[in-house]
């Protein structure tokens, strides 16, 4: 395993139609086609390096026939953030109301959270990377998407915190590294590395588990501060 | 804290300056003008958005001018990339031979790494988001750093693992997961949230410690995969 799996010249377009569940609400089929062509062209050359002529010719489609379907570059790079986004929230409020312990609902949602990100890291990635190329009226639709995902998240560790199944010293921040640690995958998983999007689920799962359970010796992190003069 | 802080017209160049000794290499001054330069765009623009006649003039230098300093766009690029990862390389080389306890050097590691990501959360982010855009001789030089960042944090595990100091399912996974967590920074860190790099770098170290020494309960995790009927 490693962070650098990927060369440059690799192949991008692994996980394009792995789920077809992701752009099951992408019709009719030129239009899907259209945006999968977008996003491919996005994850190689960003963006702001590809222009609606390219995405098009890859597609099959002409550029009359892209404007048919989608208003502009920035509208294609919408819908797929969009889609990706809400895909995602979707799955973990379906596991978030199964009934369970709070440890069992935690697992369940960063192993839907990790495959996620792992099956479909090229949709992640440009949904994650381009955020700051979203017009601002899009921007806004999608933080509310992820603020709900985000919320999802804190909320089973709050309730894991308050039936004292779980031991947190910062629920924010815990929420945030569970929900980082599960968004990166995006950036460095490889489809031909050693574990599947459920096997690396797993193993997220029993370290989100260890974040909100074992509590870290503060004796160790104290002497250490004492040591490098960082004291407060 | 928000996985969503910074909106598309955010400002960028926060940290451009903040550690002169990330670009302490970069002489003379109009190189490191334009090296910033290119650094601004590619953040806000992408590497493949960006034209060298966009960078010479942010900077104020003649597009012949640029090219006295740099070969072409793609010789920035990897100057940008080898700067950042060499210096964090160099960081947490200095913090590894500093003597201490197995968690007292994760500790100093885990601080170090996570404090580089946010204080230079722009220069982390072109480094990440852009490897793909390298040359591939480039590449190749840029691997052979991240190689031996991964091994000095692999190593800090092993030999806490070794010393039975700590408790760890699966080094590798581990490796990934600490390492992730600090890159992973960069993509969020907004320096006008609650935490500094050097809080954010003492939460994370907390974090990372939990990961080594907590053993997650098998247990429960069991309980909930024959749940979902994902048992193997």
């Amino acid at each position: 395993m490693n962070l650098t799996a990927t060369s440059p010249s690799a192949e991008i377009d692994s996980d394009l139609h792995v789920d077809a569940r992701l752009w099951a609400g992408i019709n009719p089929e030129p239009a899907r086609r259209l945006l999968l062509a977008a996003l491919k062209s996005f994850a190689s050359r960003g963006f702001h390096g590809t222009t609606t002529r390219e995405i098009a010719l890859l597609a099959g489609v002409s550029s009359a026939g892209l404007y048919t379907h989608y208003r502009s570059k920035h509208d294609l790079l919408f819908q797929i953030s969009r889609a990706s986004h809400e895909f995602v929230l979707r799955e973990l409020q379906k596991e978030f109301v199964i009934e369970g312990t709070p440890t069992q609902r935690l697992v369940r949602l960063v192993r839907a959270f990790t495959a996620f990100h792992a099956t479909h890291h090229t949709a992640a990635r440009v949904a994650q990377y381009e955020l700051r190329s979203l017009l601002p009226d899009h921007f806004a639709v999608i933080v509310n998407v992820r603020d709900a995902t985000e919320k999802v998240v804190r909320e089973a560790i709050r309730l894991g915190v308050v039936s004292r199944e779980f031991d947190v010293d910062d629920v924010d921040t815990t929420t945030v590294a569970v929900l980082s640690l599960g968004i990166d995958v995006a950036r460095w998983f490889n489809p031909s590395g050693p574990l599947t999007p459920v096997q690396l689920g797993d193993r997220y799962a029993g370290l989100a588990l260890r974040l909100v359970h074992g509590a870290a010796p503060a004796k160790s992190v104290n002497s250490s501060r004492t040591e490098t003069g960082l004291a407060s």
